[in-house]
């Protein structure tokens, strides 16, 4: 909705050793559609062989929150529990504008 | 280029207190067109006032190398430079998929 704050997360996550790629699959395949949501970036981290970053911006904080009901994330987070060590960091955001950020 | 790896950082910065908005227009006017830049979000960080995150993925480590010679970025840079209180975090991601990635 125009003039409401877009949401921003930013978290990092270690994924049980040589999971890393079975837990990217499993994410990626829960988030290819989720309405409100205007950019979810999966990558790897360069330097540490288990972690992932997960940067994302949504149009409003509820977008998000309906998300984690959707069939295909809920399937995803059931498979990744499995696939995921620790969570690292958890940071919420306010984006503000940028390149990539789907209309 | 197909099969490269795409190029992604996550940085933190503070601003100097009371800049963070000026810190935030500058980044922004310098980065509105960065060939090979799929996605790059600005964001506040909710809970730190003084605080941004940014987050880019490009098609290249060369495709970022060279936008730092941009007029425009260096502009923004120079600017910046200024605003800029201190630089907290800084990773370097290989981003492997996602939304909002622009083709």
């Amino acid at each position: 909705a125009p003039g409401q704050p877009l949401y921003g997360l930013i978290g990092k996550m270690k994924a049980v050793p040589g999971q890393r790629d079975a837990l990217i699959a499993a994410i990626l395949e829960g988030s290819a559609a989720m309405p409100g949501c205007l950019s979810y970036v999966v990558a790897k981290d360069a330097d540490d062989a288990d972690a992932i970053w997960i940067t994302e911006v949504w149009d409003s904080e509820a977008s998000h929150d309906a998300s984690l009901q959707l069939p295909a994330v809920q399937a995803s987070i059931a498979k990744a529990k499995d696939l995921v060590a620790s969570m690292e960091t958890g940071v919420v955001t306010t984006p503000v504008g940028g390149i990539g950020l789907k209309a």
